[in-house]
């Protein structure tokens, strides 16, 4: 009857404060919640989830190689709900453990993170997420036109779209900026690659 | 303004019906409406959406090969809206197409299809679907015990589950059967998987 | 566990449509299902649920003096789900009877229906589904603009907007029309009306 | 194009936190939001939305007689989104000024507010958003039971469920709690309303 949620969102959509007022949420009503995020998130420190909005939580940073389910085996007392921060950066082996968790000791699961790259393709995590999440939900924010982002463009020095390099940059947030998806392609887009739609556009 | 959606669902959930309905009440506001499928879907026939409700229209059975831009713009009088079943059939560079669509000439596509195959791995369709869809929406089906289901499973002859094989099996609806990930994980499991989860089950 | 849907949409958004595949869908998984509608709705049979689409189910015409429960209850084999369409039209008791199947026999029971009326009001049925069902989900239709319908318009014969007469007018569906909030407030404004707000749009 | 939201929840389930993580996430983007909460709103400061969580943002609180579109109107910076607390006390008319705005300026307006009172029983902000609001979105929170809540369930000094009284208790947050529709009415139910449908529960 749990289930295993995937709240997924453009960059600076507010997902961790999301995420953090959800376990406040859960805890109000008694409720112990384990809050976890994968180690490889650089930003910040490893064992905080936090917002610029100035809301934090401890977490359990979650390595590459750790059992999720062995990590949850060894609470003493058992948490009633996990929520997951960055989970966009868990393999899918860590994915199917959450599940493993909801299918096995009912408890809900509750995943905050990236849908997608700076190149438009999925992130391992999220990947997983959109094939076995019970729930598929987004958490929106907007473009500089008015209209809900969805692509995470990573610019360059001269604010030029890039598409080529390694999926996760060192350095942050500010080289990323949340489009919709036509204000991209509109950026990206080269007279050499303009295949005359124009004239289509009504 | 118009947007790319995508709208998931296990076997079974009434997706072309659902398509069908969305057409006829397109038509019925006045719009022209493209549908098409990819002509991979070997089911019926391959120009004809079709519905065991009883439900049926005409399509353009899009080609592995085919450029979905191209074919649009060769119509005299440019469809309002295209309405697409069985997605999760389409390359990921036909679902660029379709986002093309919708940006440059801002009519909205509709892509009706499956989520994951009989693996729990995503389509390739659907992959690129869940990467720049602008709406990811699931219509719902139940699994046999009640539960929303979400899981495509493959069923042999003896009604055992089958993980291996290739992707799109030959032979139709009957060998698959729409379970929540619950009861596909329990149906799975051998006691050799087991990893003692029972005894943290509330 | 099971709910009380209430799934709302304006005039033409195929509503009728969506609860007949809904029905096909449940039964093909095989469940059996109850069908029913206010007898009040006095377009075409009474014990037809109809769609223009060509799909229709037998169902139970409900009077005003009805006890849906009572009904339910002389069943000899129950029904696994119950189908509502134009729910608008159930008195608020016969909403909490539809309730109380939900709470008591743990059945879903799921109610098609128009929002508001003509005025922008909500029926006594739909007012109370708005107030005690588990999930309010719409389904959309467009209005000649482009954008989401959400108000039924009343038409005279010259095509002006109706603000004033019964909330119930026999005639049938051809003076109305599915509009956006915005175009019906603009259709409907008179110089007289005119806040001066124009000049505050951006 | 922009819209008016009602974003609607029990009590608990932290509409005040969504309500200022969604401004945070505006005035990030560099847009001017406008918060405001109708001035009955008894708990607290006059002119702060607050939650328990630890944020806050001012607010212009909104009397009864106040009109909504003459104060938007005498911004020399006009606001380009709105965010409305405890929306369920505005009186329609303030609804209809909120629906105004963004019909003719074309600016999003989200009220947060409660579904229904202690009764079941629509407020009159919030009956009115059900009627014109474009898009109708539950902000979730649990019953005790695990399940959603959906009613605002008041308690007197033993812990019994008071179904009489004024609409607006003073006094706050401790004689109320969110529940689920069932334990709502099982709590509620006396031996002499029983209508014997136990018999029927599956």
């Amino acid at each position: 009857m749990a289930k295993l949620y995937f709240k997924y969102g453009a960059m600076g959509a507010a997902k961790s404060a999301q995420a953090l007022v959800t376990r406040y949420n859960y805890e109000e009503r008694g409720m112990k919640v384990w809050c976890i995020k994968p180690a490889v998130d650089i930003r910040g420190s490893k064992d905080l989830i936090s917002s610029r909005i100035g809301l934090e939580a401890e977490c359990t940073p979650i390595e590459a190689s750790d059992d999720i389910v062995e990590i949850y085996k060894a609470f003493k007392v058992k948490p009633g709900v996990v929520i997951a921060d960055e989970s966009q950066f868990f393999s899918p082996e860590q994915i199917d453990q959450l599940r493993e968790l909801v299918n096995i000791t009912d408890i809900a699961v509750l995943c905050f993170g990236l849908r997608t790259d700076f190149r438009t393709k999925l992130f391992t995590g999220s990947a997983r997420l959109m094939e076995i999440a019970d729930s598929i939900e987004e958490i929106k924010t907007m473009c500089a036109c008015g209209k809900k982002a969805t692509v995470n463009a990573r610019l360059d020095e001269e604010g030029n779209i890039v598409t080529e390099g390694r999926q996760i940059e060192l350095g942050g947030n500010d080289r990323y900026e949340p489009m919709c998806h036509r204000c991209y392609s509109e950026r990206l887009i080269t007279p050499s690659m303009d295949r005359g739609c124009q004239s289509y556009r009504r």
